[in-house]
């Protein structure tokens, strides 16, 4: 089978392919926020019937959250499963963003043509490079090079509640070769990168209870304990001067990079410059003594997301609040244990509450492990060599800083080794306002594709 | 002229006065949100239809902001001049209300009668004590035992930004021999109390700035600065660990209280262990070396008020926000210089600010030194009389730990010495969900002030 045909007719069909993304763009499908349960079984939906409209077996099913969508067909070559997401993130603070993020348009930034809209990159455009790459071979061959199960989850920006359930009771339907994940970013623009490490996840959340009730500062100012002071002391516990977390025991199971790896990442392409420069660092801000890659790919951090309490609202309010909140995330590298980092994290914060303080933690929170891919396997070659083909540019094995739980679930629940391959650029603004793909990693995305599984079928 | 047979007509017309005040409360004048705006006129414009349905020539003042209500009526006795405020702290958060804050009733609260509803006791309700007592002595006599000036404005709540152009403009008019304020607490439930001295007050707020952009914490967590982490290290440096304020030179002003104050003070009546125990607090959390009453009246404060930044809705969002906020009060006592405190705190924060980080003051702020009042003048001791027959229990003179900052614009602006006797209590709930004022706080309130104009009036 002709793998210049396939490529031939993405090309042509670059058009089809853009408006078949807005469609997807246009589905509000955030999963963190309840209100929004529908428009994920409308994203659903339409990725079925997506599916179905190039002959793919697909069904939406639903969980005790958002449904996943599973399809498959026959091919010739191995089996693979292909994994995506096809919801987003939230969309504030909404008055950055310079249009609406769920009216999606092709723009002009600075020459370059980007997709802007949430979700282009993160992962409703990567998702699609892949099927679309398929529906290029369906079209000009009427069958595909591998056989292929595809699986696409909607609660993968919510911690993915239902993925392991669904996993464990379907096994046998979603079993394959190797798992191929399009959900991760090139180390540098036109460097084609395959992810051979992630870092894992911690989600924590608190709230800091102080006076019983919301309290005047007039009345109670100076003799009240003020949950916003008590929880800014334990933040700013949280680190010491270096950067470092302070939290004991936390580092436990943080292996250091090897030379070797270290020599690798040094010459990968990585703009260390560009990277902080383009949102306003001058030097990186983490641990001392860490080069800024390995910071980003191999060291843990412990990161408040979100801190409130009192009054935001226009003018002032003089209040002691009731209460102050806090939402915490920690990235997981080497054979760090969610549970342990946890159990050492809760113990800190716990310590340090003032008298007359209480606290209390959310517990829907999740975590999972760091990963670390087995780039040993043949297809790890075939891939690299694919996508140097195409970007004519060597691939490189780059280390990731975000959290992609699936590649270690398919190894843990399946059995089942995942080659990440990822399209994105690190400008790309995912999970901020004004997130964009670029045009050319949607079109050379999609050519990727239709050469790797042209090379996985050899 | 007969004052028994004022307090029997305000015994007799106590439903009346009650449904009144309920029309006043149910006027959503909240002067910190521009939203309100045409509330705050309607209470006005109640305000002056109140007052001329009993004989006093009043009118609807507008300024930049909210208007002011200005009345007159001539008397046979000494000028004074009454002022209350027609606006009200926000409500939120709201679903901690255990009805519409805008639809107040009476409650039976644990056997007492209590007036539900936003500004019910601030300061709604304790302007009206005296209207409806000017209102009694009128239907009884056919006039009033002082010349009165109504003065009420729609701004306490918000910084009065209109209140002194105001006066500066209507002096003249303005002017009288003394002015009375009802917008107070009793030290201890049925304590009648005159306020001799009053906190002042400075109001914060700054935006630090880090990365230029919402950021990935995958992406950037461990290499970018995270102002979440910077606003909390500033704001943990700004108290010791015994609770005193670490800024250099905050202290600058504040004097000590005499032995003799003190004593007074331990024996007016207040109530240690309510007044901590019924909030929660085992333990006054201010400054270690001072008593409570110390800590609430004569102590300079620095208390954070708001503090927000990242991703507080639900579920989780893994950020690194760009920007972190905080809204401070500053309780100023003595001699403090509100422009001094304002520049030692900048300068405390600025010198803390990290690499790479960058911050906006609010300017649009103000400040009120403290004021102690001249307890010398005869007044005071007619009024403490008048109100020790009212209560049946020694009226005290205590200190205030909120801020009137119109006591001292009255002496400043107007050369005019103020008295302020109030009857809300420590438990009222001001500024907080459940705002409440006794019944009994309302009725002998006005009981209170036809006594007082009776005894100025000799």
């Amino acid at each position: 089978m002709s793998l210049s045909s396939v490529l031939e007719k993405i090309d042509q069909d670059l058009d089809g392919a853009l408006e078949r993304l807005m469609d997807l763009l246009r589905i509000q499908s955030i999963s963190t926020d309840p209100a929004y349960a529908q428009n994920c079984q409308d994203a659903a939906d339409w990725l079925v019937a997506d599916l179905k409209s190039f002959g793919i077996n697909a069904e939406k099913r639903q969980t005790p959250g958002h449904p996943m969508v599973v399809g498959h067909v026959e091919g010739d070559g191995p089996h693979v499963l292909f994994y995506g997401h096809y919801d987003v993130q939230p969309v504030d603070p909404l008055n950055l963003w310079h249009r609406d993020p769920f009216d999606p348009a092709i723009e002009d930034a600075d020459g370059v043509k980007v997709i802007r809209g949430r979700g282009a990159s993160d992962d409703k455009g990567q998702l699609m490079t892949f099927v679309e790459a398929c529906r290029a071979w369906k079209s000009v061959h009427g069958t595909l090079p591998c056989r292929i199960t595809f699986f696409f989850e909607g609660e993968e920006e919510s911690g993915s509640p239902s993925l392991i359930p669904f996993m464990k009771e379907n096994a046998a339907e979603l079993g394959a070769d190797i798992a191929l994940i399009c959900d991760t970013s090139m180390v540098a623009p036109g460097v084609p990168s395959i992810a051979s490490q992630l870092r894992g996840m911690l989600k924590e959340e608190f709230t800091l209870i102080g006076p019983k009730m919301d309290l005047h500062s007039g009345h109670y100012g100076g003799t009240a304990l003020n949950p916003l002071h008590a929880i800014s002391a334990i933040v700013s516990s949280l680190h010491d001067e270096t950067g470092r977390v302070s939290v004991e025991g936390f580092y436990e199971g943080v292996h250091e990079v090897s030379d070797e790896l270290k020599r690798q990442w040094e010459t990968c392409g990585f703009d260390e410059d560009d990277y902080l420069g383009s949102v306003g660092m001058s030097k990186a801000h983490g641990e001392a003594g860490y080069s800024t890659l390995e910071l980003q790919w191999a060291r843990p951090t412990l990161e408040v997301n979100g801190l409130w309490g009192g009054y935001n609202g226009a003018g002032s309010k003089t209040v002691i609040p009731s209460e102050a909140h806090c939402k915490i995330t920690c990235r997981l590298v080497g054979d760090m244990d969610p549970v342990h980092v946890r159990s050492v994290v809760r113990k800190h914060i716990e310590a340090r509450l003032p008298q007359d303080a209480s606290i209390k933690w959310d517990n829907d929170i999740d975590g999972a492990k760091a990963s670390v891919m087995n780039i040993n396997r043949p297809e790890f070659e075939a891939a690299r060599q694919a996508l140097s083909d195409e970007w004519d540019r060597e691939a490189v094995f780059v280390g990731m800083g975000g959290s992609i739980p699936i590649a270690g679930l398919f190894k843990d629940i399946l059995g089942m080794d995942a080659m990440l391959i990822g399209f994105a650029q690190d400008d790309d603004r995912i999970h901020s306002p004004n997130e964009k793909y670029n045009v050319e990693s949607f079109h050379k995305g999609m050519r990727s594709w239709a050469r790797v599984l042209e090379a996985l079928s050899r």
